[in-house]
């Protein structure tokens, strides 16, 4: 039988508490393969830890992943378990975090509380869910425990929902989020190459883009960059808009870094329009 | 049967050499699990490392636990492995570093020098012992050889002891060790709720608690907290004292870095007393 | 029968990047045992991802090795897989990443160009070949796959050569390139403990060696270290120069940062020579 396989998701950073964890896990269920997703999660910050876990878990094997972004742990938010349509099963905190990844899996088929004390560790620190709660329940579902033993089922639509924001395009302006940069200072944003050709018109290679970078603090930065099929269609440093593995929009520098270089990260914002248009007015 | 587990902390960071060990380990015994607690101890901090192996083996199946930080390497102090009363096996320099985690696990039941030299790699370097000495000791464990296998026991009595320093009592004021700061910023103390009891008497959540950090370079910062069960009892930005997860006391920020705002980070001391009594006098 | 290990190395950073490869790759070979040598190279610096794959092979279990440090992404350069004479297989892009690693293991019996689109996924992002082409290979190469169904052979002579740059030897002077700081700041040189004897002549502990640092930008620093069979043999805080665990010349500071005190780092160049001849000149 295959081994079956947990992705890990959180804001622990990488000592220390997901190596607890993983000792829950293994002392549960022996034969699991973990796989680490990302610990670097900025703290948190849930819009973030969702983005990462949807852009995840499409490329993994069916199994269960849990997530944990948590700045409610020890409240009255409630300690959910999601199966998806594709058959994998979500498990954390109900505070959004889960939504979008169960949505790219298939959609919530069904939604339990945690609560079945059996499946989790007797002791309960406030502080640790993650250890207590959520890292034993996903070693019993490996396990083979049944989903049906997890809890009283949550409908759906009484799940904490969390939408990614959409761009909004105006007088030939597309203006999106910054989701995610990745560990090449690119800009994953929260808008597809559809958004820009529907704000621009088609687009070639070469094109000029002008890109007023947005951040929340800090100056208003603007570049022209262009679009591109990868970073070498442009020079050393020069900036590009693109299609990334996502097939979502991105902003990058080749072989540069464009979130240093723009002064933005995750959370602020990017106006992007052709040179002939006028940006601002926002 | 169940695979077997190594846990592995070092102070040897990311890259390279905690991947070379992990080849020595998987080419002597490729079935076995490896689970990383921390590769990011602070270089040559004993007092860190002990402390984040005895957090973390309390939650890890019985297995071998693979320990190095060892400013020593290359010295007369010896490699030894010890067996715990759980029946772990933890590997390692002798320099304390493994002593307060045999004491969680039921202490040290028999320590052996290494010695036996067809449980380790034939060349011998002097400044990686991890890979020549300890990570195919501990693989060669882990395939079943027997612990009587690895060398001539030493007297438990003769090992370098390391004691975690005990807080301080006097004139109504707890004064702690911080012996690690979590991802989140938490500081973690050299002392127990109860000690905090013992020092101010019963504790309610929101009760006051003065805190001072005492940096050792940087000046002093004192701040009032409030006893707390979870972050949440607090608003954002500040700060609690609280047990942590290992049952420990600790410091934070409501979602922020209680670290940072105080100035003080593994190795400083902090001084809590209630604000009608006075700190300071140390 | 052992399970496969597949090495991964990238300059991708820890999060996201590496586990969408992870996932591809357990989706198509579940049992694999996946080693993290890095993901943290230099954005780009195939030289850099060359030396520590070069370091990292020969302790690791025969098996295939996964590297990606990759500027020419989605251009013309050609996705390869390499059989190696100790039996590894090697896949990455054909810029010489894996030529070092190659060599090591025995040499290149034979070069196949990544092209049987069975054995990899079925949609190419021109900026993730991690994803599309290079994981999916190394997954179905570890369930058994045959080398023969890579692709073509590319005569070995054909593809782009990396050789580490030697170092000079002139006037009593070592000049030699820093391939790598370690997790210690230790400075670790394209030159071997041989170079510098034929330089100095016979090497004895406490032998004093000046080390002239060579930023690319920044001033040269100038100190004195010793020769050294450990850390320990210098006092806390003095340098050393002394053959490390690679065989190779390495500079270090006894519980310092080495490479913090002299100014330089990966891609520099050290200038070592006797007290009583001079550097300089070069």
């Amino acid at each position: 039988m295959d081994r079956p396989v947990i992705s890990f998701l959180t804001d622990f950073g990488p000592d220390l508490a997901p190596a607890v964890c993983r000792g829950v896990i293994l002392s549960i269920a022996r034969d699991v393969q973990i796989v680490d997703i990302s610990h670097n999660v900025r703290k948190f910050a849930i819009l973030e830890g969702a983005y990462l876990l949807w852009s995840a878990v499409p490329w993994l094997p069916v199994g269960i992943h849990l997530a944990v972004v948590d700045p409610g742990v020890g409240t009255a938010r409630l300690p959910i378990a999601i199966r998806a349509g594709r058959g994998d099963i979500l498990v954390g905190p109900d505070n959004g975090l889960l939504m979008p990844a169960a949505a790219v899996l298939g959609g919530v088929v069904e939604a339990r509380v945690i609560e079945n004390r059996e499946l989790l560790l007797p002791q309960r620190a406030h502080t640790f869910h993650g250890r207590d709660i959520f890292a034993p329940l996903a070693a019993h579902l490996a396990t083979g425990r049944r989903f049906e033993e997890v809890g009283r089922v949550v409908p759906a639509g009484s799940l904490v929902e969390l939408v990614f924001p959409n761009p909004v395009v105006a007088g030939g302006v597309l203006e999106a989020g910054v989701a995610f940069v990745d560990g090449f200072g690119n800009l994953r944003l929260f808008a597809t190459p559809d958004d820009l050709r529907s704000t621009l018109g088609e687009l070639a290679v070469g094109d000029p883009i002008v890109v007023e970078a947005l951040a929340q603090a800090g100056p208003l930065v603007v570049e022209t960059a262009a679009w591109a099929r990868t970073f070498a269609d442009r020079l050393v440093g020069e900036l590009l808009a693109y299609m990334d593995s996502s097939g979502q929009l991105a902003i990058s520098e080749n072989q540069g870094h464009a979130a240093r270089r723009l002064g933005i990260g995750a959370g602020d914002r990017v106006r992007l329009h052709s040179p002939r248009s006028r940006g601002g007015g926002g």
